[in-house]
């Protein structure tokens, strides 16, 4: 079976997973990796050195930069802003070109974990661990890690509750939390909320 | 005469109102409404079940997407990011799967009055309604209900003052503001501005 | 020699300087300025009235719009928003119409000076100047000036610190500051930060 690509995508990874979906416009580089059965929209470019898992899906308007890693069942929204180096210059200027001679100096990875929202027009500066099952909220700036299961939002990104695995809000009470929609509980702890129960 | 669209348009639309201009590299999606005499920039993605109305000015790299409604007039500037699920995860993992079996259960609607702008990279949260004649700023993140004729900026969005059907700032004195540009005269209540005269 | 483009790009200026690169799905407009060795990266948009240098990288899904000057080596990061309007109107609605028969009455120009850094999703104010070798953080909105060698972050952008002509931060002590990679050193005054010093 293998993947489906629109015909006026360029798909140049011979690494794309079976019943993957990739839109119109969009360019997935040679060295990109993409798993199974992910949506990858229109207007997107895969860099090579990226890292996609199974079942995510990639909005509109995205560049999936080198040392970007999105684990299985990620969800990128439109315009989310990935970066990989946290002084850039031009490496055309005289000024950094001898910084740009190594990537070992310059490139820093960004990982997503499993099951995470990156809102849409949320900005991920380089070098951070975005949480299983956090969500960044649509035109978040992320400065720091954000924990597991952690909503955050705003202008640096901040803690502003937390979420289940299916994206809900948790309401917590004493020492647990609770989703509304679909049942699961967490202890909560000062360092964040951890999932009760079985396997998930 | 119809509508005209750039060589590399994708057009896959048939409610294209006449003079509207459709550019380089767009896709309009089958069920795409868009009006007359509206100008879709470079690089835009129309969804199926949006709506634009005339005379709209949609600029470069603009994903509208489902459920978005641009009245007659609207303006969206380059970069802006449109949403319309709370709480979005991937459709493809195995947690949030259910929740995409009915479009009622996770899509919701936002509407940009007539004549309303959206600044440049701003962002704008599921569920929402910009009122008519309001301006976003640059890059604010809207998290409520804009009332017409409002200046929002800033991450959150805050009002920042009141703007004319011209775009101009309103100079307030007493209960009236009144544009120094075109001359309009509005009452300034506790709840926002009103038009003062005839129809406009 | 020349420039090389990407068979997907659609290239209509003939201002385009020797080495430079035009990668997929980008687009250059008729009377856009585009000097020696520059790189501009995929989903593109360059506007007729605007000047490019030399040696300057522009990331993807860039618009660089009519009026922006990008001196040379300039980095312009993924997804940064230009704008040249400070009160944006659709031309086609009723109420704006005349204010466009004119650009001297709407287009305000952005200056991007030599060896400055445009961040990832940063949102550039109309009718500013962002100084030499500044450097606007990732997710930024600029609203001011912004001095030489100047790190600037947030929305609203503040300042927070200065950065060397390599894009390393400046450790400053009593009146001077020392770039701890390369060993630049500047003067420290109330208005910034001067480099000490042979010509750079």
């Amino acid at each position: 079976m293998g993947f489906q690509a629109h015909p006026t995508a360029l798909v140049e990874s011979e690494s794309i997973g079976e019943g993957t979906r990739i839109w119109a416009f969009t360019h997935v580089m040679p060295g990109a990796v993409i798993g199974r059965n992910c949506n990858i929209a229109d207007h997107c470019h895969i860099e090579g050195g990226s890292v996609v898992g199974d079942n995510v899906t990639v909005k509109n308007l995205n560049m999936v930069t080198e040392g970007v890693t999105l684990e299985d069942g990620v969800f990128v929204g439109p315009h989310v802003v990935f970066t990989n180096d946290r002084y850039a210059r031009s490496p055309r200027g005289g000024h950094a070109g001898s910084r740009y001679a190594d990537k070992a100096s310059w490139l820093l990875p960004t990982v997503i974990r499993r099951g995470a929202t990156l809102g849409g027009g949320s900005v991920i500066l380089p070098g951070l661990v975005v949480g299983e099952y956090a969500m960044v909220a649509a035109g978040c700036v992320v400065t720091r890690d954000v924990p597991p299961h952690c909503l955050l939002k705003g202008n640096p990104g901040r803690p502003g509750g937390w979420v289940c695995f299916c994206g809900l809000p948790l309401v917590a009470a004493g020492g647990e939390a609770r989703c509304a929609n679909c049942g699961h509980q967490f202890e909560v702890t000062q360092s964040g909320v951890t999932p009760l129960g079985g396997p998930t």
